[in-house]
């Protein structure tokens, strides 16, 4: 079942109970009703999304751990800092704004400006009264699932999409401006393009098809990062004159292998929970295949990228294995219900080779992404959009329309945010400032004080 | 439902059962039992119960996370030694005699003082059977849920009391003592005080309300690491003598922004799984709540402290970022079913910015506090309950009443056990081993044997 | 519950489901069913396996930081590369051939050799319908479970073996080589002797009893590995020529320490959801034994470990620590379904200790474990599947053979691999590859570019 038939259906349900028309519910229940009682799918879907949340906002470290390894020790702090920080921010903005220009009343573009969201009345109702009695909850059980377990679920997922930014322009980007810019992104910017395709709004009325988010999630983190680096520039000394590209390895690989690992788990959270329901022996079968699909096509991935750079390089890499992992997880994030797994491996294979591509093929642009994110999430988030297309889930041209929509949004607001920002507080830090490494400057600290070249006070 | 309460009323449903009433239960039960059945409700509460409890044990990842980057590279093993050994000293001490103190037959004080905990009966007589038979089958699920489902979620809990311990203790307690130590407070200390709130006594009938444990658990590990440090002092060399405070920067902050992460989300299982049933409608509501207050509140935690750092120091901090998310975690812990989510951003800020405040203010008292344990759970455990008090929910006074009784018996029975073992084995290591490290001195090997300043032999 | 009684009870359903005869899925049902629907049933079997599936994924990033911080740290980034590449082959190679070799048709010795592995009929034909019939959802309910979270459940449970050979054999295998053996083990080895047990074969029918794997799984790898570890000679100068044994300290204790919990946590899934199912009470009660059981066990493990290194070698070491959790943990996975608490302990700790010994023992014999995964795996393995039947609920000979007969095919097919491989490709780097470490030269890179004795380019 597609994410939006699925909001849809439950959005229905809401509604209906909002209006009192509570009875009307176990007409519109689907025929297992007799087999599976309205509670117990209840709470089926609030556990499905609470548990499955829980994975995705697992997430949120593999982010941290992954960025950590890839970037070097003067700057691992301030990586570490402005990970928890933008999980933090997110949640912030999705409650205070979010949610509700998501997912409420939505209109075609855009949804509600009502400030803060809060549980169902008729789950409060249920909670504060003396005796559960069956009338109320009927009236609770009639909104599908509990209120804030779905606030939960798609919370995490905003977050997702700033953690992608924060790697590309590592290590020269102020703590406060990325801050700021992560305001704007998960208040502002996701929300609006989400409310186009899961909101309910004119993506998802033109039949574009995104089931967990590669374009939905993971292309605008993609989008907002290559705008910044754009503006941003590469770090000092990257690109030499002569057109030579400087290495500059990750301090910690261990690290970034555990937050790749990390990723993975919270990914069939990310892709399982997007069925969006529980409560059925449909959505218990159609989320099996959907974790299924989204570990062979990490598999897959993780295989089509060593063998890339093995062939091309004549070296298996590890940061390749690592960043096709992540590739094939985020090709196969638009359409994991596809119920051939064989194509799951080819989509994510894909997905795996594109990375081992674009890397180079961003150097030679003279894109400084310190960790490889805009090949992982906007590369292999534009093409597993459009195998969900090529593929026959969903129709191709529709694909391609939301990948552009949602393309060109994110860069243009991204821009005037970076630019504002830019021309106000400053985005990059001073040359001095890139040298002795942000850990110092912006928070006064070291990452690893013992270790290596670290200032070596014990 | 607070905690109690609905302790209250599965003991009541098990009691009933092991009266053999089981036909009461069907009477007892919720009106919402026609929509969802006994032997449902058994089993998601006891699925609940597993799976919040396995995030919280995986809370002692994070603390032992936590604790390893935060004390120096000499030290670091031995805190890993630590954290490992309490957790399975807290488990194996809760099944010899902790869980029957807590909570078999508590009588206003104490429980029973029966040993080791067995599966119940009717459960055990299910599972042998030849067939599962109805009636079989309804003396089990009378008892509302597995019952070695609760023990085990019971258990993850005394552990957490004792994480908090090592960390404050750090790099000059000797590891026997401090694991007998551990033996005391997880087996008697921590059970003890349970009995009182979560067991049922005095403190529950007073009207007492911790719904997670922002008292019962986190200032019980406060407490005892705060009269520790007293008895035990601080590192050599941290106070100097004319009030310089020498700072002594944690090895490896990566690893403690992962042992963040990793107790951000095993809060979700100890706060949500805290509504101790998912068995209805009304269970899910309140456990979605609980979820998305738990976030709001750590995440105000990060915002507050990083904002506060900014403004008293001039300088973002990553480890008060870190603490900041703590606290706001534990401030939320005695109240997450708050149906006002906005609440939950204001108590966690206030523990957020508790900690800023708190670490220089432990500093002046030269009370060497080696990861900021007492600002964190002694603190913001105290607010947050205090919160509960001032916020509606609960009775102000018995708020009191319950943080100063934790308190007193806490502090008392730890100041006991701590001088009895500096009078016997001796609790301190020597100078030498303070200078050398406790890992070399104790343990014989290196945390990072070839970094930095380790012995670098290749 | 058995394995075995579970496996084929839901396999009869299956079949049943396969040849039309629905109908009599609710005459099988348990009696339990007028309590729980069997739609019920199917939701709840199936999102079991997928979070006990998840969490048992989840032990490879635990293999992956164990081995990591056991390493030296020329060689971690290729350890880490290993791992992650053999978790992906696992599962595509289970895909492909491994799932239907070890549960389809299975005739006493072998199953079938169809080539990969999809959905049930029935619930594509469920999923893919305009309107959920109670036909199409009883159809597919009959099966039991979401035939796909079987699958996933599965499939995690091969990568496993997997990890344990990379361990062994770290610090000079070559990576090629390495994953080549890989191929074969998860594809074919593996699944050919879990077809004898867990698929129903002859020692199935002998009355073979290993609930989660202490043989089917550990003992696989421990044999795969010891058969490798003899075929590749110990590391260079390891031993000399003295009978000295020189130690070469892993790089990383922390990460270590947190592969463990990571192991730990996982094994609940690994444990618990080898229940097979979470559809009746008799489930859920069943599932939080084995919870209590692994818990004790590692519990015990570790502290049997502690006490016995601090008796034999004065020093408490927190390798033996590490590995004593491992250990008790292997060895309660043959029988952590049984009903008295107290016993988990002693066979945990029993375990814990048989690693202390093991260890040196296996020096003296001049077999070069890296990460003692021998004495954890194999050793533990065996003693736990013995214990089944010392305990009484199996019986010892059939416990007996079962060792053997896994033990002398998994070695036999292992060292007729290794051999081929020696052959052809070579498996064993070259004494200037093992000076220089792995990873500058099979990977060209650092895993810790920084620190210490790297480069230490900045």
């Amino acid at each position: 079942m597609s994410v939006k038939r699925t909001t849809k259906k439950l959005r229905i349900y809401r509604s209906l109970a909002a209006l009192g028309l509570a009875a009307a519910f176990a007409v519109m229940a689907s025929p297992a009703s007799a087999e599976i009682s309205a509670e117990t799918q209840y709470v089926l879907n609030s556990f499905s999304f609470l548990m499955t949340g829980a994975l995705v906002m697992w997430m949120a470290a593999g982010f941290a751990m992954l960025e950590s390894g890839l970037v070097r020790t003067k700057n691992t702090a301030s990586i570490c800092l402005k990970n928890i920080a933008l999980y933090s921010i997110a949640g912030l903005m999705y409650y205070l704004i979010g949610y509700s220009l998501m997912y409420i009343d939505v209109g075609g573009l855009i949804g509600s400006f009502s400030l803060l969201y809060n549980p169902a009345p008729a789950e409060l109702a249920l909670i504060n009264a003396d005796e559960a009695t069956p009338e109320l909850v009927e009236a609770a059980v009639a909104g599908g699932y509990a209120s804030m377990s779905d606030w939960f679920f798609q919370m995490v997922f905003v977050a997702t999409a700033a953690s992608i930014v924060s790697g590309t322009l590592a290590e020269r980007i102020k703590v406060w401006p990325f801050l700021i810019f992560v305001v704007v992104l998960t208040g502002v910017i996701y929300p609006i393009q989400g409310a186009w395709s899961w909101g309910g709004g004119f993506l998802a009325e033109l039949g574009f098809s995104d089931f967990a988010g590669s374009t939905t999630v993971h292309s605008v983190g993609g989008w907002a990062a290559l705008t910044g680096v754009i503006i941003l520039g590469a770090r000092k000394g990257k690109y030499g004159p002569d057109g030579r590209v400087n290495p500059m390895p990750g301090a910690n690989l261990p690290l970034a292998t555990l937050g790749t690992f990390i990723l993975w788990l919270g990914w069939f959270g990310f892709n399982g929970g997007s069925q969006l329901a529980l409560g059925s022996a449909l959505d218990a079968a159609a989320m099996a295949i959907v974790f299924v699909n989204t570990n062979l096509a990490a598999a897959a991935g993780v295989v089509a990228a060593m063998l890339a750079a093995q062939v091309l390089y004549k070296k298996v890499d590890l940061t390749f294995a690592l960043n096709g992992a992540l590739a094939g997880l985020v090709a196969i994030t638009a359409g994991p219900d596809l119920q051939n797994h064989l194509l799951s491996i080819v989509i994510g294979g894909i997905g795996g080779g594109l990375v081992v591509i674009s890397v180079p093929l961003l150097d030679k642009l003279r894109i400084d992404d310190v960790v490889g994110a805009i090949p992982v999430h906007l590369v292999a988030g534009i093409w597993g959009t459009l195998a969900v297309g090529i593929f026959g889930a969903g129709d191709l041209l529709a694909q391609i329309i939301g990948i552009a929509a949602v393309g060109a949004f994110v860069s243009l607001a991204s821009a005037l945010v970076w630019f504002a920002l830019k021309l106000t507080v400053g985005i990059r830090v001073s040359e001095e400032v890139e040298d002795l490494g942000l850990d110092k400057a912006e928070l006064g600290m070291e990452a690893y004080p013992e270790f290596g070249f670290g200032t070596q006070r014990l």
